[in-house]
């Protein structure tokens, strides 16, 4: 019989790996929680009309879809045989958090008071070609806000994610832009009307660079004329007053860069007040966000030595339209948990004996000061220190390879002698060294 | 448009409920790791081959497939057309824990140090019928020793379930039965190669009782002669120390039930030395659980007033052998969150406030207060107190509607007044006071 594995681009995460996985989560999500968002969960699957012609052609090509069963299932191959048009599905698996979530307020629209602050952990699955950091099963954290208008709530979003990086120790920029700047640069070099070509081209920079933006651009028919009027956003280097002073310039006499200049500066201004670092904070007027449902503030994070964005959002004025509930605005972000796991990696981010989570291994003798040792396990656990009794007398050899391949902080040895006069001889792993104590001043040293 | 929904037999799950669900993961997770179990997940999606055939006939049935995509499903829609058979999914959702964690240790068992004491806290999916406490997609919490044919992992696990249902306050019986016992009856009864008979007969006594359970037992062809000697068990009343004097008359003598009765003197004993109270765990020899991998030790837990139990295991000697590692005895219990969720609720035995997670709300009186506050909020933040700032300046009464929807402790009045005096105006929401506070004052409040 040969190994059983799992499917491509999928994972089986290890204690070692789920302990760094949860201090990622347990951060992000009390830093949600301390600004007031509330955690709400969705099913695994939808019903496919819910996520199809949500993602583009592209994005319903990945959409992980459940067999029928049955008797259904029989009718679809029926069907298909007699070559009419057959579904085999009415679940999939979720592509994201955004769509569900999107379903969600509007199905629950009469419960819910708004606005609404939640967020939401949990896994998506998508049938991309696996590849490095690529992968058909990742966690997303997304955070959102939705039904109010202002840009209080966007100021918001940006120190909560200054807050988890700080939290985190991730060295990182926050990159921030206006869809609405976007939409007046398109406007002045008289191409308005092909927003989404040049946002689409324009979230390439960081990847092909400006003459990869234009080549795009000019496939895409935009005028020669149009790209050389548009050639100076690729050089707006400086602090952001400084940027804010030439877009003035640029998009300033436009209603909506006017707008979106408004915006960035009210986001700005208080976000001084909240005590952010202003250099933390990057104004990047090339940033664009692939996705066509943002209309106003769009955040990106990104670190040094690190290809991809490791969170990313926006303002959106219409998400929930596509299920019937108009005029709702929100903003959102979501921080990749898989792509910030491999930064802090990398980089040796997670603290120091993160896998250590067992304080006390009792050493099994036998049967007899097992029973011994059970006793003192349970005053160990009542005082809430992590601790267990090797299950089996094995040689010694044995217990002590697994007490360190566990990370025990302390082996405490109990034989014959120990028990006759009551004391227990504990050896602290880190040190090496011996110390006979009794029960509470073992514990003592645990909780300490 | 009509109003979008979600598939029958899942669930959202909104911000209160998952206040009180991750209530319950967190007691279960923190007692695992208290006893040394460490976490580990595993994909959603398991090869077919891994989950096909593992769970019987009507476990097949009830297993979700993948739909395969492109190409491939061409290929096998093309199979269909000739007659031919097609599988149409190469992936399928997992159906259990169980399996995946047996395929996990199967392919990683060069990198396991054995004992491996895991827990795993993820949701299954199953196609069943859905109805009143069954759905579609459900959590388990599992919490498995596999390496070591101790009994004192049986006596851990028991422990476990006494901690976990003491945490969560719930009133409920640990029942203990061993499969060794059920094969001396059956050996004494004369029918030892209809075990598996005998046992899912057993299974069912709760529901359908004695003459329910007889009535299948001849069905299956069991003898009259074998039924009479089996009635015994049905009444055996009285300690466990009773019923196992009983036990030993009726099949000491066997080998296989002399080392059940063994079995459970030991795990009883050695229960005793870590405080367990004697009778909160009771020896019933009808519990006779439905899988058929169970060799020892079988476990579950039952509320009064609640038809299903919260919690059930056993031993198993040979689960990774269905994928070729052989001689491999581990022991593990399950307990089912939302039929814990449902217990709880029912009794109403949540922590009073457990949905209040919001300390402070700043009310929004305009633009210049807002910035005024953001400052203040910061404040509480750096002292970890979760509050947040109504976002717009809407009327009091809906900023009220709104901190009280959301559970607000505190609500923060700061206008020109209180601007000019620094000083807040701070109205406890629980007794309806209000008082005129400095932020250090605050704050301590909060923290106190």
């Amino acid at each position: 019989m040969s190994k059983p594995s799992i499917p491509k681009g999928t994972r089986d995460f290890g204690p070692k790996e789920m302990v760094k996985r949860n201090y990622i989560f347990d951060a992000i999500s009390t830093v949600f929680q301390k600004y007031g968002y509330r955690s709400i969960e969705t099913p695994a699957m939808e019903k496919t009309e819910t996520l199809l012609g949500k993602y583009g052609e592209e994005g319903d090509r990945l959409i992980f879809k459940i067999l029928k069963r049955g008797a259904s299932l029989e009718k679809d191959l029926q069907k298909s045989k007699n070559g009419k048009k057959a579904t085999y599905a009415e679940e999939a698996l979720r592509y994201d958090l955004t769509v569900p979530f999107a379903r969600y307020v509007v199905q629950n629209q009469n419960d819910i008071s708004f606005p609404f602050k939640r967020y939401q952990i949990q896994p998506v699955w998508r049938a991309d070609r696996p590849q490095k950091g690529r992968y058909r099963e990742f966690y997303q954290c997304d955070v959102d806000v939705i039904g109010s208008n202002s840009l209080l709530n966007e100021v918001e979003l940006v120190q909560i994610m200054d807050e988890v990086l700080g939290k985190l120790n991730i060295n990182a920029k926050i990159k921030l832009n206006n869809r609405k700047i976007l939409a007046g640069i398109a406007e002045v070099i008289g191409e308005s009307d092909r927003m989404i070509d040049i946002t689409v081209a324009l979230d390439k920079f960081d990847k092909v660079g400006q003459v990869g933006v234009i080549n795009e651009l000019n496939e895409k028919g935009i005028s020669s004329k149009a790209i050389t009027k548009l050639e100076p956003i690729f050089d707006f280097a400086g602090t952001n007053e400084f940027k804010l002073e030439k877009l003035e310039v640029l998009i300033g006499t436009t209603d909506i860069g006017r707008k979106g200049i408004d915006e960035v500066q009210s986001i700005l201004k208080n976000l001084i007040a909240c005590n952010i670092k202003p250099d933390s904070i990057e104004l990047d007027i090339t940033l664009a966000r692939g996705l066509n449902y943002y209309t106003g503030a769009i955040f990106e994070v990104v670190c040094d030595d690190f290809p991809s964005s490791i969170c990313g959002g926006g303002r959106y004025d219409d998400l929930t339209g596509i299920f019937g509930l108009k005029d709702i605005s929100g903003v959102g972000i979501s921080f990749g948990a898989d792509r910030i796991y491999d930064v802090m990696d990398d980089q040796n981010l997670f603290p120091q004996n993160i896998e250590t989570i067992l304080d006390v291994l009792f050493v099994n003798f036998g049967e007899k000061e097992a029973l011994y040792c059970l006793g003192l396990l349970a005053q160990l656990r009542a005082n809430e220190i992590s601790s267990e009794l090797y299950p089996d007398s094995a040689k010694m050899k044995k217990q002590m390879k697994y007490a360190n391949e566990k990370g025990a902080r302390k082996v405490v040895m109990v034989g014959e002698t120990e028990i006759a006069n009551g004391i227990l001889t504990v050896k602290d792993m880190e040190t090496g060294e011996q110390a006979s104590l009794t029960i509470e001043q073992l514990i003592h040293s645990c909780v300490v």
